[in-house]
């Protein structure tokens, strides 16, 4: 996910960016599981936190609620502002809020960040207890089904019945499929965008590539580094290369082209920057170590790399053998990182299946990123996916 | 370029891998410019030199020679064995040769590794005269334009009386194409393939995420570095992932899929090498650098990206109108580096400005390195082309 391109598109209003339709100014909480946590490796660790925010209320009968997954590089931060004096709202925030698509008058949003996550929740970056520094690779090996454990737990400790929703795009996809997989009785509706049932040979390709310029970096010193260092290069190149693959090569050549920096010149003979779009992915590089564990982004790419239901159970079809969620999956036609078909292979396989499920897919140009899309079309499937009566009929779209 | 993946489709046979249609063992040779030599950018140097090779012999009119044009990571060893015990042949051996599609029997054909190269050619890593030093990044900036003007004193000096046709892919394409145009009373054909006129913004961005991951190793030390050290960690990086934009996403999937090594076993949580992707890519960035200086990689991607002939002239057509050459334009469906429509925008430009062209679009799921592939459709089209009498009519086949 790539967040710098979602703030262009957003258009706060008023003062302090809080607008009629925004969730208004948030504040994260964390929620603490104490005893030991036992992950699908078989390692185990002595309690955990979730960094998380909820937006809207719960209802009397608790079944009200919607929980946000986020993709690889998000947070727990999908909506609303943290201080007036915020530069960007949540990440979502656009979807979210009274009266949006999904209507926090009416919902009660939950987003948390993931298991081996760095914003909050516990991670590699994390203090191991046993020895009073951070985990490393110490950490236990995240997967999915961990993260979707860990985030039950909370949803358990908030008292929440059944979710009306569990929805995300590319690994928030993953994440809502695992959570309609595990939890059937506990999950009535998925929305799953710019996602995938199991990753391509290119997308790990990619995902190698930047796991080897971080373990590479000799910062990286076999994940032991201090919080303010680590292998800042290694983690600037893997985001550089990621961040490609996240837009679309007709989106680059509108934002970007082949325009060149105005101090760059005519025919500067230099290896600084010259066009604008290498000082836009510098930039994406260096904000992003600022933020990020390179821990994390090993952790966190090795669970999304190894996502793979139909593996274990002989065939998607037969993975979703238990789902009682009704499903919508959108793709978006300019991704090529989780491209259109095999987000409709979601949709078809959940119908082999025999469950209700639909496939949309837009007509975008910010390939893998449109999930982020401001878009009527997008808000329009969703408010009506998720407002509607779940007991009536359903028209199957492929 | 790839040359590990045209290696498999390649299939030497008899002793020695002395195929009765190969050109068999082949030496290179040294061409030394003495004398300053003036870049595009203003910078000189004091005499350089060009390591080649030629298959076949001039004729007695001196206007059978064909100049081929290698890709970024390509070199003047396009055809033929260095000796009997060698594992792999030169990088266009099947295209190549005595009855192939670019006939030994009939052309006398020349390849030279391009200025600012490491493999014999003045670059980067050559020893500055003044300096006794290698040039590092003191070494010109080098254009397309200036490897063109090196190449035309090299063949001046083997007494080339004009091209029968100039040819490359990907760079080489690029090559070829402002050969046609610098040159126009000497250059008859051209056969350009996997190219373009110009990168797009995607392009120049993951040559940008190549050079970064070289600057900012340590060990390239602002392009200072010794023979066998240098930013071996950056270099290799930028070759995984250049490699990847080289493949197609099909290609992959149908090469590697998702199959696991098979010591990672079944469900191991480590970050070894689980996938064979994943393997595969490390042995690219391996091997590559042990043959390929990282000056040298800086110096020719940004030639690459700097490449742009509609820029000067206003548009491709204008940039073109000088051509006398007949072209043939070859795309490749599956390249997502330099597609088919980048490569058909070439020929139509071409066309245009009144020239003679034909564009010619091939299926495959080789990707951008489909230029290597084994296809005797690809060899009937270029042997079409050079063989047919120049002063005939024209098909012209968008």
């Amino acid at each position: 996910m790539t967040d710098d391109v979602q703030a262009p598109t957003l258009t706060p209003s008023g003062p302090g960016h809080l607008a009629a339709d925004d969730v208004g100014i948030v504040a994260a909480q964390d929620f603490r599981h104490s005893g030991p946590f036992a992950f699908r490796s078989g390692q185990t660790i002595e309690g955990f936190t979730l960094r998380y925010e909820t937006y809207g209320a719960m209802n009397a009968t608790r079944d009200n609620a919607i929980l946000i997954c986020h993709a690889l590089s998000g947070d727990h931060h999908c909506a609303g502002w943290h201080s007036p004096s915020d530069r960007k709202p949540g990440w979502w925030n656009n979807l979210i809020g009274p009266g949006k698509a999904v209507d926090t008058r009416r919902f009660f949003v939950v987003c948390a960040n993931v298991l081996g996550g760095c914003q909050g929740s516990t991670g590699p970056s994390s203090i191991e207890p046993a020895t009073g520094r951070p985990y490393g690779i110490r950490f236990p090996f995240v997967t999915i089904p961990d993260m979707v454990y860990a985030q039950k737990l909370l949803l358990d400790r908030l008292g929440v019945a059944e979710l009306h929703a569990v929805m995300g795009g590319s690994m928030g996809g993953m994440t809502a499929l695992m959570f309609a997989m595990e939890y059937p009785q506990f999950t009535r509706r998925q929305v799953i965008m710019a996602s995938t049932a199991n990753e391509s040979a290119q997308a790990i390709a990619f995902n190698e590539v930047g796991r080897q310029a971080i373990m590479q970096d000799p910062a990286w010193n076999n994940g032991e580094y201090p919080r303010d260092g680590g292998p800042r290069v290694g983690l600037a190149i893997a985001r550089m290369m990621a961040h490609i693959t996240y837009l679309s090569d007709a989106g680059m050549d509108r934002k970007f082209g082949r325009r060149k920096r105005e101090s760059a010149g005519g025919e500067a003979y230099t290896f600084d920057a010259q066009f604008e779009v290498e000082s836009y992915l510098r930039h994406q590089g260096e904000s992003f170590i600022n933020r990020f564990d390179a821990n994390s982004y090993l952790y966190i790419t090795r669970a999304i790399d190894q996502f793979d239901p139909a593996r274990a159970a002989g065939s998607l079809e037969q993975a979703f053998a238990p789902v009682q969620a009704e499903s919508l999956v959108v793709g978006f036609a300019s991704d090529w990182l989780f491209p259109p078909e095999q987000n409709r292979a979601i949709a078809l396989a959940l119908l082999r299946a025999g469950k209700r499920a639909s496939y949309a897919e837009l007509a975008t140009d910010l390939g893998h990123d449109s999930f982020l899309l401001e878009s009527e079309e997008l808000y329009a499937l969703v408010r009506g996916f998720l407002e509607r009566d779940g007991a009536h009929s359903f028209d199957f779209a492929i």
